[in-house]
């Protein structure tokens, strides 16, 4: 491990947060920042802002100009070596004159990893990687998670009373949650690259199931401005072809993906249960449709089948301050346990209030 | 409302952390602070610690003797004016040369309230009231509840799944919540005048409700040593007569209590649903026995009585990151709910994390 000086650490943690602007546009790009330092002083910064767009270390090469020359970039990602919609970044630096080059991690793509740094290293350019990588890798979790594991990062979405009832036994639930619960809805539909639900959950509530920018929390409007709103493509299981075109779901912006045995944009395997293949739907999102992150918003059925086929990263689940009875439905359904170590456990990833309610995030404990 | 200073505020404060000290041991009576300051220098301080020992005031003027003369007394609550098992605080004042007392608040009992004050003014002394009233009334929830209502403040303790089941179908449920939780309940426990619980619970896992010294959290253990430890009254509804002298509950520490219709401790009416009185037994509680606090911990039934009866202060309730699924047993029994408007709604008082567990505290909502 290379020593890196408390500088190094300013730096690259200042790239951490330009990285950051990005989180709601770059799909299906990674989050990358960028900033060029001569001596002590920050010459360039930048960040890559929306796929097709300048990477992170273009913007800082531009701002840097001359001043690029013998000065040291800090890049959160190793920059690329091929050409794509924009040149080789690894080539833009060497050219530009900069002598050494700090990378928090590798390009999570094995077939690509290390390439960047031998481009530079070759020209003459000095290369460390490993500078607050942890932090790094933070920054795509979605994008890692389909570059190392070949599908998309999914979150499960649920809400239920302190109870773990969804609907009173009628099936009434209208409202559970709260208003400033739902804003935090939107915020994580804002932040994924697909929303996926199945069509009885589009038929029954005519949902649209889109990121509505006048519905975010006031401080993410502030950050994301209207003009630059991303929709994320809807993802609809639609095993039954029940999804008709006068549906609100293809009136409103952004891309809609269905998912059948047949007939449909992504075709999956049917198993003996009858039900979609999830396992190919996700496999083919990442692979075909470029998807890093998936936020599913569903009814108890699928729910408990991501749950049980082990394709959950993180469950976030807003529980409202109210008691509503176990005669209504519950969370999961029934699962027939008999003994308590055959119950799955989660831990903790974040709790908080969110207005009068509760939002805990969950991660499956191994 | 009269001016205070900035220095004022700054030795209520004082004494309002002061009276903090004995939040284990004044039950039943409350928590009081005293500070006394010659000009800006304090004196004198102390702090209520144990029915029977001596009040907050008199432990702050044996500190000043002399300088008492002239100097001004802060004390959280209004001084007494009766002669108990010390002679009126309010004269003691006097006594010592007090010429100015700034209370936080007025006696809470409707009879004495305005005593103590009127014997200091009656004396020459300026009294001014309402200094963090607010705060001072935090001191004594329990208390004032007794005082003002004529019953003690409930809390009621449950424990769940994140799906709202406290056990299995077939009954197991050992155990839901972390060793950490259970600490946190000792912790309870040990702040209440009473635990109250019903002969089911006791006989079923033979429980001795008590407080264990060495299972409370070493943050506690270090304020609270344990030659000093007050084991709460055990409050047991025993409609059946089923308690017998073997149980461990007669074998541990602290006074037990039973509850029946007749042949018991406290002898209470029984509805037409052939259940006991709760109204009845917390009247009996704080008239009879004077209990402020009671710490519920019982099954289902119990806690849903007390909810549908609007007798409870505060729902502590620890949540498992668990999933049980919805064919348990779950937090309330079934409530048959047909509308949400109908659904009883809570405030979250208090949320975190307790080892790997979440603790929510929860107030009713009117």
């Amino acid at each position: 491990m290379p020593q890196f000086t408390s500088f190094d650490h300013q730096m690259m943690s200042r790239a951490i947060s330009l990285a950051k602007r990005g989180i709601f546009t770059t799909t299906p790009n990674p989050n990358v920042g960028c900033v060029i330092a001569l001596g002590e002083q920050i010459v360039g910064e930048g960040y890559h802002r929306k796929a097709g767009e300048p990477h992170a270390e273009v913007h800082a090469m531009r701002m840097a100009g001359e001043k690029a020359v013998g000065a040291t970039a800090y890049v959160t990602l190793e920059p690329c070596s091929h050409y794509g919609r924009t040149p080789p970044c690894a080539l833009g630096l060497i050219k530009a004159g900069v002598t050494k080059v700090i990378c928090a991690m590798t390009d999570p793509n094995p077939q690509v990893a290390g390439r960047g740094i031998r481009m530079l290293q070759e020209a003459g350019v000095e290369v460390l990687v490993g500078l607050l990588e942890q932090d790094a890798r933070a920054l795509n979790p979605a994008f890692l998670t389909r570059m190392e594991r070949g599908r998309p990062y999914v979150q499960l979405k649920m809400a239920a009373s302190l109870d773990g009832q969804t609907a009173l036994a009628n099936g009434r639930s209208q409202w559970i949650t709260s208003p400033q619960a739902r804003k935090d809805v939107q915020h994580y539909r804002a932040l994924a690259s697909a929303v996926l639900s199945t069509s009885q959950t589009v038929v029954a509530d005519n949902a649209s199931l889109n990121v509505r920018w006048s519905e975010l929390p006031t401080a993410i409007q502030e950050e994301y401005p209207e003009q630059e709103l991303r929709q994320p493509t809807r993802v609809i299981l639609d095993r039954q072809h029940q999804l008709t075109p006068e549906l609100k779901l293809y009136a409103t912006d952004g891309p809609v993906l269905t998912v059948a045995h047949s007939a449909a944009d992504i075709c999956v395997a049917v198993g003996e249960d009858q039900q979609l293949s999830l396992v190919d739907t996700l496999e083919q999102l990442a692979s075909a449709h470029n998807i890093n992150h998936v936020w599913v918003e569903a009814g108890a059925t699928l729910a408990k089948s991501f749950i049980e086929q082990e394709l959950v990263d993180e469950i976030v689940l807003y529980l409202a301050p109210k008691i509503m009875g176990s005669d209504g439905r519950g969370l999961f359904g029934a699962l027939g346990l008999t003994d308590m170590s055959l119950v799955q456990n989660f831990t903790i990833k974040d709790l908080r209030q969110v207005g009068p309610d509760i939002r805990v995030v969950l991660t499956p404990k191994n």
